[in-house]
């Protein structure tokens, strides 16, 4: 699948690519600087000893990926999207951003439009056929590529085929891919995440993570 | 340790209150009637084949109990609280209440208050020391005494000595109990159990569960 990791220079879209690229996806970083995507790609290509991904400019990475897969700030999400709403229309965008409001990470937000994700789909509109995912994989799990990473991705979504796409890129990273039911259960999913990072710092461990029993 | 289980002749309460005295706990099911739950009590002691549990009006148990754990429906848990509050001065009351709103109580809803142990913590006022635990644990694998409990319990909560009870109480269960931070997490915690559901009905199981990974 061709993929582009739309902010990917950031801290999640690098682990995100070197995992996909590795189980042989097309990955484009894309950043608000091409020239900055370019860097990102080619020192991950370094990484991997093979030139597997891009670097492009947001717009046209969103432009040539089959699949857009968000991984910016909060904070950015909003400009970003709006920035890049014609150029999504009718695609699948996996938005992977986290309502954290700093300093207190750690501290479970709910922002007025319920999650990152339904937020997303409000600033884009139906047209864009968004789904929550990878909220909750530590970049730290990601880039460690020595290591399996260990938890399942929850997926939100509102159609049923659009959420089997991102199940499949939870399992082309080693893990386990759920539908986690619609894209309003996403604020669950994401408020997780602070809940993640405080355990994370209680307990002096870089990366703990969610897995579902009894399934 | 003495634990009353307030609206213990539900569907949570009888789960918790064989697992627990069977780990030695002193275990008291409260119910507005006296009557059914001292039924309550004979039945669950008929199964464990010894007296080990009693029953009593809700006032009498809140007063009796070290610890109060509150296992009412959300719909039920404000006229309780409110009638329970005198007794409930100074102690510890945890709260395993999930804001749900039926029918579709597998899709995530954040009650105004945010959840249902913030909810308590405004009804009951500072004086009583609210915990949140237990909202994930199904009633089905609780009662299963077969077969050990295969999650974990993330207690929310201000002060870490009231989050150690109920850790141990947790591990009284045979499950593992993860401090996940203050009570405003609880919001989290409470919106994985919608999720949860959701899970159970799309992959046809009986008893999904959160495990977190990394620690």
């Amino acid at each position: 699948m061709k993929i582009a990791i739309l902010g990917g220079t950031g801290h999640e879209g690098p682990g995100l690519a070197l995992r996909w690229a590795q189980a042989g996806h097309e990955v484009i970083i894309g950043s608000r600087q091409e020239e900055k995507a370019r860097r990102t790609a080619a020192r991950l290509n370094e990484r991997l000893g093979r030139p597997l991904i891009v670097g492009m400019h947001n717009e046209d990475a969103a432009r040539a990926g089959e699949v857009a897969v968000l991984t910016v700030p909060y904070a950015a999400q909003n400009a970003l999207l709006t920035a890049l709403r014609p150029a999504l229309q009718g695609k699948l965008l996996i938005v992977t951003t986290v309502a954290l409001r700093p300093p207190k990470v750690a501290r479970v937000y709910i922002p007025p439009e319920g999650s990152a994700a339904e937020q997303a789909q409000t600033v884009l509109g139906e047209t864009v056929r968004v789904v929550a995912a990878f909220q909750n994989v530590g970049a730290h799990a990601l880039e460690d590529l020595s290591q399996p990473v260990a938890c399942d991705v929850l997926v939100c979504g509102k159609r049923k085929a659009d959420k089997a796409i991102a199940i499949q890129l939870a399992e082309s990273l080693g893990t386990r891919g759920i539908d986690a039911g619609p894209l309003v259960n996403s604020k669950a999913v994401e408020a997780m995440t602070s809940v993640l990072i405080g355990i994370n710092i209680r307990y002096h461990v870089p990366a703990a993570g969610l897995r579902i029993t009894g399934i």
